[in-house]
Parts: C-alpha cells; structure tokens; sequence
C-alpha cells in the first residue's frame, strides 16, 4: 500500500538527515506503540528496524498475521531471533552490515535495562535514546491526518453516531431495566456488525451510583443504567485501526443543587470550549481559559480538556494547560476531543465528549453526543 | 486489608536489605505494571513511592477511585505535581528529606530517556533503575499465590467452566448461526453476571478461516463459527483482578490429512505436558520434552508451551526453552496455562489451553478447555 511506502519514506528521510544508520521501534504486551501500525499496517506484537538505506524489516512475534497484513520489504519471525530483543538487534547489525561508528536511534520507548544492555553489547556502535528524535517525529506526523486516515476516523464517528442515537432509542424504550453491560454489548455489537474493529478502549457505562469515578472501575457491570443522577456511557469505535471517543451522560432528575451546577457548568463550558478551537489557535490558550472558566463556577476539572485520536485513544495534540508538550498550534488535519467533566463522590460524574476535525477554515463537530435529559 | 500491608512489607525489607531508601514504580496507559495492584489494590493508572522507614504513597490519576480501592499510608493526586513524573519524584524527596548520598529504586520498566532525565536532575542521590532488583522480586513473589490469590483464581476457573459449559450447550442448540461475536458476548456477560470484573483480555474468537493466526485479528467479528475445520475460542475471566485463560477449539469434519495430524498430536502433546509437570520439576525441562514431542511429529508449535496467569494475563512462571529467565522449578501455589497449539495458513489454527495449580502433591486441571467435535 502506497500510504505505508510514504510513511517509511519519511523516517528514511530523517534518519539520512539526522546521520542514523537504523532506527529500532517495538511494540510489546505491557509497551505499546502504535507508531508500528502506522508504519507497516502491521497491527501489534512486533519489532521494526527501518535503515537509512530504503529497507524496512518487521520482526513479528505471528508470522502467518504479519504475512496477511503488513507492508515491509522483509518479515522475519520472532523465533528466528529466540524471541530475544538483543540477539535479533545483533542479527540485522550483522545483515545490514554496519560498520564500526554507525550510529543507531532506539526509540525512547524501550526500558533502561534493556536500553543500557543493548549499548553495552554494541560497544563499536553509537546508540541514542531519546524522546525528542524519532518517536516525537511519528507522534508529530500521527497527529496531523492525512485523507486515508481522516476518512477511517470520518467512519468511526459515523457509527458511534449510529450508536449514540440507539442508545436513545434504547432508553425510550426500556428506560428503568437497562444494565451498563446492556449498554456495553449493545455498542461491541453494532461497532463490528458495522465493519469496525471493535470499540477503540473499554467501555465504561457507570451507573449514577458508580459515575464519579472519571474512568469507572469495574468498566461495566449488572447496575441498572439512567437512575437518578448522572450515569456515564463512554465509548469508541475503532475502524481499520483508528477509534472514535465520545461520552454521553444521562441525566435524571430531580437534580440535587450540586448536581445542577455541574451539569450547566458542563454545558456552559463545552459551548465555550467549541467557540475557541479554530485553526491557529493553540492548545495551552485554550486550556488556560477553560480552567478559568471552571474556577469562576467554583469547580477544577480533574483531567484535560481534551487529546488527540487515531490509532491510539490518546495522542497529540493534548488540550492542557499543566505539560511542556501540550502547548501545541492547531492545524488542518488535526482529529481530538473535547471533554469538559465533573465528578464529585457526593454528586456522581459529567462529562460531554465530542471529536472535532480541524479544517481549513475552522472546526468540524464529528460526532453528537450530547447531555440526555431522560 | 492485611494482604497489601503484609506486600508492602516485604518490599519495606527488601529496600532495607538492599540498602535503598525509596522506590519507584509506575503504572500508565501504554506501559502496564499489575505489581501496583499487587501492592495497594489501586487497578491501575498511578505512582507509588515506598520508603524504607515503611511508608506507601500512592499518586493516582484519579483520587476518587483511590480513595476507594487503595490501601495505602497516603494519596496525593497525580495533579497536585502537575502529572508531572519528576515534579513528583522531586517533592516526596523533599517531603522525605532524603540527605545527600540516598539510594533511590527506579521500576525497571521506566524508559530510558525518563530514567535519564531523573538521574540528571537528582545529582546528590544514587538513581538504580534494573530488571534484577524489586520488579523481579515482584515477580516472584506474585508468581506464587497466595491462599487469596489463588480464591480468585479458583473462582475466575469455576466461572470459565460454566461458560465452556454454556458454549457446548448453545452449540448443541444452534451450532449453523452462532456468530465470533456472540460467543464473545455470552462470554463477557456470564462473567459480568457472576461477579467477575469482565474479561482478563479482549476474547478471541476465531471462525475456521481465520483460526490459524495465534491471536485472531480482529479478535473477533461476524463470521460464524464452528463451520468445516477448526474454530478457535480463547478467553479468560477476571475475578477480583486474577485473570484465568483458557482455549477451547471446535472441530468440524470432514479434516484435511493435516487437520487430522495437527489434531491428534495437539490432544497426544497436552497429555504428555499434563503428565510431566509436577512440584519440583523445572519449566525448561518440561517445554524441552514438549518441542522434542512436536518435532517427532514433524511439527514445531510458534508460541511457549504455557505461561503464569494472575493479576497480568502473562506472567512468571513462564514454560519454554527460549528464555535465560524460564528455567523456573515448579512450586506449590504456581497457577500457569497449559496450551499447545499448532497454525498453517491452509489448515487454520487448534489450541487446547487449560489452568494448573501446582500443590504440595502434584498438579491440579483447574479448568475443563477441551477439543470439542460438533
């Protein structure tokens, strides 16, 4: 596929300039990565060594899937190596022939241990891991979707829109014996009879009793959803890899004081948050005035505003006013949500969650979830 | 609750032992480590600090649900340093009034450049950061279960019975409409149903054309299941975080000769491997035995012959020959999956995965995975 051969091209470009021999990628069980996807198309479990020379080898940990499914000029498995990281870096060092002085970019990924290994047992090589090199480079052009990629994220929010509608029905329907594993199923259901991969994360539905968790634990269980209160449904869809993530709440009154405040709090500030994203502007300003915004309501909202989307659930561009890297400019091409929320053990959670497409003149809401009176 | 405290104390010895006055450990969204589960009952996406006088702080993402689940000495939110990793580290070495000369132990899972970056910015304190230090004591204390560890997983193995139960039933019932996808479902909502958190990983159901990849991508979908040669269900329950795995492959006939073949050596090998584990015998002993059964078939099995299961899918003790750290003797209160497996592109994929406690007088099948003809 030529959307791969372009990526790859581009790290051959930037390891040429940066005076790279190879670059080193992995993508492991308690480590991912996505970057290799977005390489290779190659979905996970993997090492990737890409030369300056053109050559890009993937070493798979299931070959018969890697064959199926990834763009590379060579794939070699994981056994080959005797599914040892340092043995399959000192096999293509010898295959590529490096010569004393090459210098190899890791990227920033891999462990100290196993970084530190590597660098003692290539003594002739001159080996650099950093965050700032490659890995920020792929999260750099991750970030910016281009037409393949704006059309599968275009697909993932049309379906969750789908679902967000469903989910109504469902609840016109049923209101008061709907369980959050109800709710769940129903989403995993119509996400992969549509064509998707699956839902993008966990689902989370929490119940009012459960929502003031931002991220409720267990994700889903036997409680009955749309009791009184504020119950939670949080959920993506993944198309050929990349996922949609939008947060619908159910609002059921009569409301405590609390209660209200964070809900028109919520609202207030998700509108102010759609009036400020325009193409130029950058994250941090943005987050910065949402912050002061909930200061004047009397609230702090625990996490960010919003992050970027695409074949991971979280990604730059991140809408924050508290880290170095989230001061970022938005541009065309960029995909991430918004999500204004509030969670108080007392009161339960809110939050709304929407994903915008930055064009070039301006913002696309792509998705429609909303706060649902019910 | 007594367990965590009695964890906590054993890193409190250890850090004495070692002569390191704190550690450090992580769990984050791309970079998992059940061990602070272990530790404080928090499930995930948090710090945690320990310190050699006997206190555990943890710093979590979100403070409500710590303030639920953890059992710590303190909770300081992760936004109270900014979600900052060295803004953190840097303010409990002052809350600590750690003296010039102090030995800090840094998770050897952290990345290079973030290991780097601390060692730079704490000049006056000796930064370890290594795989043979507290991450491998971690995992060998978590590698032998506990009498409430292994509860768990007793109860995680009972539910997966019921499921393989009810998967056999439903076949008997409708075995020409059952779709990958309401397998999956069944699955997840008979353990939700039961108490059980949810699935310890993304089920994988596999149709006969899709079978013969290791782990099914996507993991599972609309095609049916159970048609003509072998389908593939593997799945695993989470009970109070313990995770069991099991697989259980559909046979439909009439095979090819090769079916037949990688048929009856899978169901020859796993009574072979049921047959050599016992308390006191090595794991790399055991999947020497095994590839040596494979080969004499004229097979060779892609994956390890089994691997620990409990709060991570994948855990210590691991059964293959690969691995420098796999030659584990077998001991009371070991739980790990037995799994066999073969896959040819033209022949799809058969595995047989069960769970073994290891006890005082031999082994016990926890769990009733069997090749199933329809």
């Amino acid at each position: 596929m030529e959307v791969y051969k372009k990526r790859q091209q581009k790290v051959y470009s930037y390891l040429r300039k940066e005076g790279f021999d190879i670059a080193v990628l992995a993508d492991l069980e308690e480590r991912r990565n996505p970057s290799l996807r977005y390489l290779t198309g190659h979905p996970a479990d993997a090492l990737l060594f890409l030369s300056s020379r053109g050559e890009c080898f993937l070493i798979p940990w299931d070959e018969n899937l890697a064959a199926e499914l990834a763009f590379v000029d060579k794939i070699i498995p994981y056994n080959s190596y005797k599914r040892s990281f340092s043995i399959a870096v000192q096999s293509l060092v010898e295959e590529w022939r490096l010569k004393e002085g090459s210098r190899i970019e890791l990227s920033g990924k891999f462990p100290y241990p196993s970084a530190v290994e590597l660098i003692s047992s290539l003594p002739d090589m001159e080996i650099i891991c950093r965050d700032q090199g490659l890995d920020s480079l792929l999260l750099k052009l991750r970030s910016i979707k281009d037409k393949s990629e704006i059309q599968s994220l275009q697909r993932a929010c049309e379906i969750s829109n789908e679902i967000i509608q469903g989910i109504e029905d469902l609840l016109a329907d049923k209101r008061n014996t709907l369980r959050e594993l109800d709710i769940a199923q129903y989403i995993d259901s119509e996400a992969r009879t549509r064509g998707a991969e699956g839902t993008g994360f966990e689902t989370l539905a929490a119940a009012a009793t459960r929502s003031f968790a931002i991220h409720a634990f267990p994700s889903y269980g036997s409680s009955l959803i749309g009791e009184r209160g504020f119950s939670v449904i949080d959920f993506g869809v993944k198309y050929r890899g990349y996922t949609s993530d939008v947060t619908i709440t159910l609002i059921r009154g009569p409301l405590s004081r609390l209660q209200q405040k964070m809900a028109e709090a919520v609202s207030e500030i998700y509108e102010l948050a759609i009036s400020l994203i325009d193409n130029g502007i950058s994250t941090g300003e943005i987050a910065l005035k949402i912050d002061e915004a909930f200061a004047r309501w009397g609230f702090k909202m625990p996490h960010a505003l919003g992050h970027g989307i695409g074949l991971a659930a979280h990604e730059a561009p991140f809408l924050r006013t508290e880290d170095q890297n989230s001061n970022i400019v938005l541009k065309e091409g960029m995909i991430f949500t918004v999500e204004p929320g509030l969670y108080y053990p007392e009161a339960g959670g809110i939050r709304l969650e929407n994903d915008i497409l930055i064009t070039s003149h301006g913002l696309k809401v792509m998705t429609n979830s909303r706060i649902i009176e019910i």
